[in-house]
């Protein structure tokens, strides 16, 4: 284990976060760097860019590279962790990238990679809101809809490494087309891409707004958190509507993981969690007990990591991988 | 551990089924005894027959009661493990009831006690068709819809003893009122009840059917699965589209657990099933395939213990517990 010191990588699809910890019980921030994420570039540009930040960070710790015991990834996308492929990541463009390998080979050091969303739960679970909680189930609340799961202390990767998709959860047999193919998913009424769209929609057939229009013809961009809480904390009467069908969907699912998991906590986190964290949790907190089933309970909480989740769940998962050899 | 010999109890609302068993790798029974379950008796009566069951099987065993290594009992209902106290059990009328005290006060073994549906998904996890697999999500399509959840190799339980409420997930926000006071659940649209209920209405409403109609204006009792299957054989279309309609909801549910835990394995069991495997197996597989996500991929297998899961499992729970200590 050596002096328990792991570098924590959290690669987005905008930005590549690379953290250097000291990890006990507790954690200490030793050294960090943030680059950008080359866009539309290859994967070894990508990948580049990576160890640039993995170096940067380190070099900021003031510790050598032989005294990191292991390093741990993030990223965006379907990964074989026992591999440390990552198979399918969209953002990046990735496909069956041996991504253990090749980082293992530039730093000569045990490399351990995850889904991001799987490591901002695991973060949360090792050092924030929900330390030693065995059975947790994290929600993250942005653009899309992710969802990782903590059971008997342990990450549930699933049989082919998807398990925690709570935004592809099914709520409406004939509902709307989702990104994903089928219909009715959780995303296609709560996901900040859908809040959006609906919003646009409603816009475009002469509804009034605070929010602007796209321009003629355009679909509108994914609006920002802060946008649409500006339209909700303003009395927007579409804004309020379409959060509150989104909350109300999102009550609905978590019902559903609490009907089936009975977790001891649910951790919300996520960029609109983030930005209407007073308006929307008593909202949320509110809809889940209306569909949960009787002598079910369940805590409901935000993150409390916030950029620092992934990176932070990627060290403890490198330190927890490291740990079973 | 003596002899590894354990005694699983299956305590059901119409009988009470007692059963000794040689528990090593695989498994060898040694004795049994079923009794019916007193109606309408008081708690006092009905413990008495459980007590009574136990004892037979162990007079059939040819084993000493001292040589039992400890006992396991399903108990349909809500059931607070560690405690080894049923919390809620509508069908036996008990409510908090101390039973693992109470028979260890009985026969001064050790004596655990589990919801029965967790221990007939264990059964088929230790000894069935889910023998090893670590992550298997059982559900037993009957009346009801019951559901347990075996991940890491560990039955989840929950924060409060619900975990596995499958037959609970809700598929309609809006949709038909269900015993458990939730709207639109998967019982609503596929458990027997529902299944009986519409073809009923539907009868009453003029619609023609192999199936007799209840008498004027009483509501008719649940189906038998014979029936059922008799009707779907005989071309009745009027059972065929409520069974498809009752597929599809359960194929949506099963898909959702998929979404959300991509088990290695779903294991299909109860009265619906064993009536009519054949039928059944490939429609619900076609239902669940058609609502995963990409890349998401499980087993479905029918069970192959029957009546025996929840005794098996409730023997193999107690050795489980017993270990622990």
């Amino acid at each position: 284990m050596g002096k328990n010191i792991y570098v924590g990588v959290d690669v987005g699809g905008t930005k590549i976060l690379a953290t250097v910890y000291k990890l006990d019980d507790n954690y200490k921030l030793l050294g960090k760097a943030k680059l950008k994420t080359p866009y539309g570039a290859s994967n070894d540009e990508v990948i580049k860019q990576v160890e640039a930040a993995v170096n940067q960070s380190i070099e900021a710790s003031n510790v050598k590279l032989k005294k990191i015991s292991a390093i741990g990834i993030g990223v965006p996308g379907t990964t074989d962790i026992f591999k440390g492929h990552v198979q399918f990541a969209a953002n990046l463009g990735w496909k069956d990238l041996p991504l253990k390998t090749i980082l293992e080979k530039s730093f000569s050091r045990p490399v351990f990679v995850d889904n991001d969303v799987n490591l901002g739960i695991l973060g949360e679970q090792q050092f924030g809101v929900a330390k030693n909680v065995d059975n947790v189930v994290g929600v993250f609340w942005g653009t899309g809809i992710g969802g990782g799961i903590i059971i008997h202390g342990k990450p549930v990767y699933g049989n082919t490494f998807t398990a925690g998709e709570i935004g592809h959860l099914i709520l409406e047999k004939d509902g709307q087309t989702c990104g994903c193919g089928n219909q009715g998913c959780l995303e296609t009424f709560s996901a900040k891409w859908a809040i959006s769209q609906a919003i646009d929609e409603a816009i475009q057939k002469g509804q009034t707004s605070t929010i602007k229009p796209a321009s003629d013809g355009k679909k509108s961009p994914v609006l920002k958190s802060k946008v649409i809480k500006q339209g909700y904390d303003s009395d927007d009467a579409l804004v309020k509507q379409i959060m509150q069908r989104a909350v109300d969907y999102l009550g609905l699912a978590l019902a559903n993981v609490v009907n089936l998991l009975n977790p001891q906590m649910i951790v919300l986190g996520g960029g609109m969690i983030e930005a209407m964290e007073d308006v929307l949790m008593p909202k949320i907190t509110e809809a889940v007990n209306k569909h949960t089933i009787p002598f079910a309970s369940v805590d409901i909480k935000p993150a409390i990591l916030g950029d620092y989740a992934v990176v932070l769940g990627a060290a403890g998962f490198a330190k927890l991988q490291l740990q079973r050899f």
